[in-house]
């Protein structure tokens, strides 16, 4: 992960974009919270488990549950946990953990410092500006995977930008793994619906990656959301998808899907209590798989609007919430996860504002991975292309808002200061000039023309741009080299799936 | 300041807006130095002022300064600063104090943990989606002056939204003024561009206050942003405006316009470094001027765009400048005004990303008064009637993201989460119904309709929604009553200095 040369050179007419890096935030988080408070919410969620439990619906794990230790009313299907057992499990959690990728310059670091971005996953629609919001198909989705693979700020695929409506859903996720492993060479999130979807992702990343099970047990090369059905139920296919990755040492990134007054209690307070309750309930059964099990405390606490009912995202409650979870998420000793998110229905002022508001609790909270932090608009119902490229935007100006100020002699500039002298310019002088490429942050689409000029050039606002952007990376994607066995062990694997899911 | 009911009643069809309330910053602010560097930089601007000093263009403040201690060239102009000068006049400066308004209830804090969003200031152009940009009238800028009054989150009106252009240069601050104090009863900031317009305000702050010159060096009415012309000098308009507003016990906000790369160096260490002497500088003026005169800390630090030498605000380095100033401001024991600013030419997710970088700097840099808070548009050659809506709306998601998330016993809801159990719904809860009013905040122009509502009511986006709200503020708008003897007063005061002014 190069870090010296900090944007890629232009070449042609390519577009300029900051070049590939890991970043580290190194900025101390903000904290909504005081040390006792954490404490409190901590205790109440072990308390809840302990008291009313959560409900397991899969029978093989309650039996699990039971061998470990836990307290299981089959007839309810609930199960109880004292804080004793969820102490010890929780205590074989790795606090980080390294994703290996198919190009070995772009895995991840999970944890400590570290802070991935990864492209929007799982929406039904796609929409840009040209067709206009619609069902995509899977030539669309590829385009889009191409997006993501040719955007640097993006560390991570997310697990398919939006269904492919052309295929059978049964196998549809096969085709998706396929197009990851071919049109990017980034680490791409598993799509962890059920045991089998999760199981052909394993076998997969084994080909792709050229590696066996054992392998990946030493280091991971998936993660998978794992979504709670809140308040305190755990569906089957979710379990399935747990047993399948934990046992094969890949990530389970565990996050509850809270909206205060609906899924959760209408309070903050409630709803992360909640939250921690249910993230605990897993984690505990993911380390009773797979003692050590690699896993992640996942937030998407946010709230409804109490006047419609409909969701609510990208709101001040969900940036608390964000900043509370990595503060929860950090005393337990868990990688954090938070999102990108916003309720807009179009790429406007409203899209930008609720996605700064996610990204700031997000980022500030100590997010290791922000999920969907590029591409997601209408509460999660579509992939934008355009807001793809906006999110970038403001990804990279997160980036560059992460990189520490400078105080060498040089960049204190004083003599710079004395040379230009009062009412002087410093647009011209040798320090300036120096400077010149790399002094400042370059915006992919942000205008800073004039109002005339901008108005002679058509009154482009930052939604037209991004499509005329995301047009010019897809003319200049290139598709990253595969070695070709690989590639045809790979199409044979997903034919042989395909006649067996089928038959 | 009522803080009990934090939300508006909704009389008729009355928008929904937060009430007006003191906001507190109780969340420690992001540190992006460390407390040696903050040192260094403030060092570095104590020796730029010890050996090269800064030109201070108005012969009086020479004297001035010559009396104090200060070494003077009468040629260049310039003035050296001994650091111990600097170090025992800055030592005279209050850390914080209180501003009047014409409603005793909405006086402000300026310093501690108070935190005032000012309405955008000094643009040449007016713009609506109706009428499109183009400069201002009068009756144009009192519409405005209306909605600054009835956005509660406004605490302040920032001393003149745009220039009204039907009106003669020379008199249109006393104009302003009179518009200020009829239109709305909130504080309202200086116009001070030169001696004559500062003193004006002082004058017309006793008559519509109703108190003397003793009674406002006790408790100052007014605030004016002193700009020095970075790099290092100060012109004679602001030198005069210093002159009269210290002498009055009103507050100078001293606030360098430094660009990095073009009126400071192309480095953020350098361009603080040349802010924070050019800070003192005045600051030490000041205080020669009149011992404990009220100073603030002000920032407005970017960079120019490389490519183009336009500015460019909103952008990463803002947010770091931002939150650096606010560090520096601390250890010089300085209230910190920052802003909220833009280049976007219209109201797009440009416009809204860059102001929440900015906005996010200046309240998590601790900045007691971010100015420029509502209403600026395109660099701030325009004062949007759009844009000042979507602000209200950016600024009200502030307002509750700080306010700290409650930990009580029926907060933490564990018996409404033991109550609803698995797989539940919280909708219907008694939980739920006793917080329906007040549980999250209810946005102003924020849509949480589905797509298919939304595409139906028109796809109308965040700018043209904020276009009905200012449309129905002015329409539900109550002119605040103002004494009949003080409206007299104030109004003879306008036409006797008019006739002064045009002789």
């Amino acid at each position: 992960m190069a870090r010296r040369n900090r944007r890629a050179r232009r070449t042609g007419n390519a577009i300029q974009q900051l070049e590939w890096r890991d970043l580290v935030n190194a900025y101390g988080p903000i904290k909504v919270l005081d040390d006792e408070q954490v404490q409190t919410i901590i205790d109440s969620a072990l308390g809840i488990l302990e008291t009313n439990g959560m409900r397991f619906l899969e029978p093989g794990s309650r039996m699990r549950l039971v061998s470990a230790g836990a307290d299981v009313d089959e007839e309810t299907m609930m199960v109880r946990f004292d804080r004793s057992l969820v102490m010890e499990q929780l205590a074989l959690a790795p606090s980080s953990f390294e994703l290996r990728a198919r190009n070995p310059d772009r895995q991840l670091q999970l944890g400590d410092s570290h802070l991935v971005f990864a492209s929007v996953g799982g929406p039904a629609f796609v929409s840009d500006l040209d067709k206009g919001r619609r069902p995509g198909t899977y030539e669309e989705m590829c385009d889009y995977l191409r997006l993501v693979q040719s955007l640097n700020i993006i560390h991570q695929e997310g697990g398919g930008p939006f269904e492919a409506m052309d295929l059978p859903a049964e196998t549809r996720h096969l085709d998706l793994y396929l197009a990851q492993y071919r049109l990017t060479d980034k680490n791409c999130q598993s799509y962890a619906l059920g045991g089998v979807r999760a199981r052909d992702s394993v076998e997969m990343a084994c080909i792709a990656l050229g590696v066996d099970r054992d392998a990946l047990l030493e280091k991971a090369a998936l993660l998978a959301i794992i979504n709670t059905n809140s308040p305190m139920q755990l569906d089957i296919p979710m379990t399935e998808a747990v047993n399948e990755l934990a046992a094969a040492g890949q990530v389970c990134c565990i996050t509850p899907f809270t909206l205060a007054g609906s899924m959760s209690p209408a309070t903050l307070a409630g709803t992360l209590v909640q939250q921690t309750a249910e993230v605990l309930a897993v984690v505990t059964y993911a380390q009773i798989v797979k003692p050590g099990a690699r896993v992640m405390y996942g937030s998407f606490a946010s709230n409804v609007d109490m006047r419609s009912g409909s969701p609510a995202l990208g709101t001040p409650e969900y940036t608390k919430c964000a900043l509370a979870s990595g503060q929860i998420a950090r005393k337990l000793g868990l990688p954090f996860r938070s999102s990108n998110t916003t309720m807009s229905n179009c790429n406007d002022a409203q899209a930008a504002y609720e996605s700064q508001m996610s990204v700031w609790g997000s980022v500030m909270g100590g997010a290791h991975l922000v999920n969907h932090a590029a591409g997601w608009l209408e509460g999660g119902l579509t992939a934008s292309f355009e807001k793809l490229i906006i999110d970038a935007e403001m990804l990279q100006m997160m980036a560059e808002y992460l990189r520490p100020i400078e105080l060498s002699d040089d960049e204190l500039a004083l003599d710079a200061i004395a040379e230009v002298g009062p009412g002087g310019h410093h647009f011209g002088t040798a320090h300036t000039l120096q400077r010149y490429e790399s002094a400042f942050y370059a915006p992919i689409i942000s205008s800073r023309e004039n109002f005339e000029s901008w108005q002679e050039a058509g009154s482009k606002d930052a939604a037209v741009r991004a499509n005329a952007i995301w047009k010019q990376l897809l003319k200049e994607y290139e598709q990253p080299p595969l070695d070709a066995a690989i590639d045809e062990a790979l199409v044979d694997y997903v034919e042989r799936r395909k006649q067996e899911i089928q038959k």
